[in-house]
């Protein structure tokens, strides 16, 4: 039984283990204030360009959100996302748990655009209802769409326009700025959002997104809030040395474009069957819509998530490629599911 | 320069490492729910000795603390802790933060007694006031000393006349169970406490506690709140993996009692040259009071916390001793201490 | 320019204003532990006819529905409403301040059903999401529609067997017993909801709702939930007052009954005029469907809400009536509204 | 059996009635945007000497204490209080359940000083504690006493050097202001404190509290705050008009005078008869120290609280007074305290 359920099923990228290693037996100071969370902060500056935005590493994406939201947000403010969006369905209303209610909007692609917002806006004229205020996008989308930079630019002039925070969850960044049809860079990003996070957990370390705030008026005193919520790890190296290892060199895009390469193997031969798919995704996670017999066949051997009922005799499963996949595997699964095929055929 | 800082100064245990490393390319599930968790939490439920508890992992105390006392009160209940107690002073207002006021009390020895709860319950007559519900308790304490069994047995008869819940953070619990004079064993606790957690971050692991709930009512639901508070690592076989190597045999004792060893080791020579300490323990942690320039001297050389000035000429100093501290430092440091007593002899 | 605008356009009815006035120089104990607070509670139970439910005495509707579901709910569970629900749109995220998500649901008729709570419970399976408890309904609704008996009988069933709370706000549960097709009476809801209130500033009162707590298991500690959320008023002799005078004979009940009269008349008149409606209410808000342009004119001498555009020349308005409304107001506005379609036609 | 345990005992000042009969069937806006609340606002504005404020209206002391703080402070932001504070002890945890810490400090005389906050910020000094932020007095204090225009102005400037939120709590401002030994104003107040507030409650209405926010970067989205923690009264106009009334020529003032002579008329006496006071209060709430047997005497036929045993004969306890206060029966209670005196001595 080989799994495609998530990027997440394996421990860590070997070099990652062995810097791990490699420093094991020397002192550091606890919480983040080691050499190596300091040097990996530098070195990510590097990568995006500036030196005028702040970085925190911390251990998850919820955990990220949920701080990163909360601490942004006064107590009547709300964040704004789509319903597929991961704080919406997937986090177990951690950002309401904070106290701010997140304000759904529907979108196919899994993408908002300024007119959801205006839409939003208007709808929330005074204080009988929330102040619609930070705008949470996920890079790439839960569904695997990602944002052009046109898309990206646009909502920053709504945003600016109306004084919203626009925030970028980055779980699956890395797979979302190496697929094939991205325009977008990691230093393009200071000047589009007011924050973001980098994914590390998906994208080859054993655990790790690190966050970067752009804008001034949101960075004061974020460690107070990382500390409150429980995410200052004592021994904060543990998340310095693996930062500081994917981006020591271009380990983390080389992770996320394998994960890629390997989603596109399958895609490819899956189109070229005339497989359709619930999304139109060139990231790591994609949507066959397959026979229900077909599915049947597969899970006996390959190991996904059902992801959504399209008709009677057909569903959408959701195929996760990783840093960790092999080639070899692909291939074999490309097989599989060609004999499945000719079978019902 | 060698730092007696704290506890969480390296990395982790070799053997931690090293089941990393071995485990690293199998799948397993995320969010906890793989073998090696499964096989921790059973684990520690065989060393507890009995099945009837919920073992789970998260990684960091004050994680642990917020999400456990969270999950247990009502809106309106309190949580009561003596002033030194690590959820009043060190952990950024993370109770509070949930909604819920720590009612203090002083206790120069860093220890709760029935004395003080009845104290607290009698101060706390209607809803007027909070409600004071759960006694916050940490062994080894905040200052190194230890509670005996039958502190703890009074404790319990108290809470269970008073409808009082019993938590203990056990942050330190190892070096606790490992002290000299301690009389506890981890299987006395299900009968004791209502819920305790058993910390790896301060003895050997790269991150991670195990929460053990033992009353019933306290258990339901538990998955939901450390998913809420950003706690379910998606990785959880990291925590699986550490528990699993640290209980797979007398490993996490055996690291303990050397961090109690060489703190012991400090301790008796520093008695020898007729030292005085701040508080009177027996575990990894010891607070000398030092005259200043003594302090001042060793500061070049060593690293360790400034804790507390005693008169105009003494200060206590806290070093903390860990499984990675090394035999040939601490008599180093020793030899050190002894040259630096006789130059202002 | 008289208003339809609302329920809450005047004082308190003169016979509470009168009681207010009798009883003011009595000395009474504080915090709603006052005799006027205790017969009013009393009353209630009376007229519910059981003891076996707590009163508690609040100031408004917002404030009851907060601490009543804050209370109610552990930290990761949520509420479940129709998107019309006051407490989704109107409440300024109240809910959610208090940690709490609300899931919505869609209903034109602002009713929830079995069928809307079964899609729920099935889109909430594990701890990754939140777990909806609290059933939350309006009776009347938001919309001015009401709950048959039978329907509430089947949501308790439904809430009975996949242990939900089941809360009703009842802000104009006066109008809704009141209404013509009403056949629910006070008595019957302690067996079928586990809390409700009864709103007393939409029906009379200066300020005031009266929560009515059933389940056993909800009981415990209310005041204290009171109290921190700032609902204890030192006067509380002030609400009880009101609701011993709104429930010392019917005056509760004349009060809505004549709120709704108000309402029929206006609907008799504009369903001969072949007016529609956007709902089928029953009880004191109504939403007549109008030509654009009348509405124009009825601006001029009359304020109401404008509520939802319907198509490029028609807009529904909301007109609500009260216990203060004068039948000869209502008879201008109608001669008034026919001239105007005259004109028009 | 005459009650001086509070100073709300009574209704409203019959004044205060009346304007609520005399407005009854006028039609307002809701919410607290009717006319009568504007004409308050501007009227406070007008005896506070500037428009450069911005007043609300609240139901109570807890309400306003607990929107107020956690509106001004971020979550990682806490209080300061003396230990005999009203949000630390009588307040059930409101303030932590917004998720802000109170950090406590002792005065013997109910006051903060420079010299306390010092101290509080010395023992904050990074992330690992809650950030210090907003420093909250009574005045009066919870224990009868007063700040003078001096030991405010010292506050102030403190304040503003270490970036802190001075705001005081006015439940008992009336009784302040009209102490004789009293030098500071109302006017005084907008270049002293952040935000205050002028107790209704206490003194004369029926409920209502006029908080006045100073600073101008806590004023933004305030009535947010308001409607999500249930404050915002559908009849806001109740509380305007009771502001109205009591601004409107001298009445507010005049009640508290009232108030203040009746509690020195009982000092006097007390004096004179060489009973001592557990403080120097100048206010409305005295707690002279008696022997028991005569507390035991007094209670047959009046009511007061019992507030601290002081040794084993002697008791303090609390008496306070109105405006509803009748002058007369303060002599008698006078008389009966001489007669028992006589017949213990």
């Amino acid at each position: 039984m080989y799994s495609f359920k998530n990027d997440y099923s394996e421990g860590a990228h070997p070099r990652i283990l062995n810097a791990l290693l490699e420093s094991n037996y020397e002192q550091e100071d606890g919480y983040g204030e080691d050499e190596y969370c300091r040097k990996a902060a530098g070195l990510i500056k590097e990568k995006i360009g500036t030196t005028e935005v702040d970085v925190h590493l911390l251990s998850g994406g919820t955990q990220t959100n949920l701080i990163a939201i909360s601490a942004f947000l006064r107590p009547h403010e709300a964040a704004i996302a789509v319903s597929s969006g991961h704080i919406l369905g997937h986090e177990t209303g951690a950002i309401e748990a904070t106290g701010h209610k997140i304000i759904s909007v529907d979108a196919s692609d899994g993408k908002i655009t300024p007119s959801h917002l205006r839409a939003v806006l208007d709808a929330h004229p005074d204080e009988h209802m929330v102040k619609p205020k930070l705008v949470y996008i996920s890079n790439s989308t839960e569904i695997g769409t990602i944002y052009k930079k046109n898309d990206l630019v646009q909502l920053r002039e709504f945003c600016d326009k109306n004084h919203l925070i626009l925030y970028m969850d980055g779980a699956r960044l890395g797979s979302a700025l190496c697929a094939g049809e991205n325009d977008l860079e990691l230093r393009d990003l200071p000047a589009i959002v007011d924050a973001f996070y980098i994914g590390g957990t998906k994208n080859g370390a054993l655990l790790g997104e690190a966050l970067v705030i752009c804008r001034d008026s949101l960075k004061e005193d974020f460690r107070y809030h990382m500390k409150q919520k429980g995410a200052l790890l004592a021994k904060g190296r543990l998340l310095g040395i693996q930062f500081l290892e994917l981006f020591r060199d271009n380990l983390f895009f080389e992770l996320a474009m394998h994960a890629n390469k390997m989603a596109e193997l399958l895609k490819e031969e899956m189109c070229e069957a005339k497989i359709s798919f619930l999304t139109d995704s060139p990231t790591n996670q994609i949507f066959p819509i397959l026979p229900n017999s077909v599915i049947s066949d597969l899970e006996k051997k390959y190991g996904f998530h059902i992801w959504k009922k399209v008709d009677a005799d057909h569903t959408a499963i959701r195929l996760v490629t990783s840093w960790a996949t092999k080639e070899e595997v692909v291939l074999g699964f490309i097989e599989d599911f060609k004999k499945i095929l000719q079978r019902i055929a």
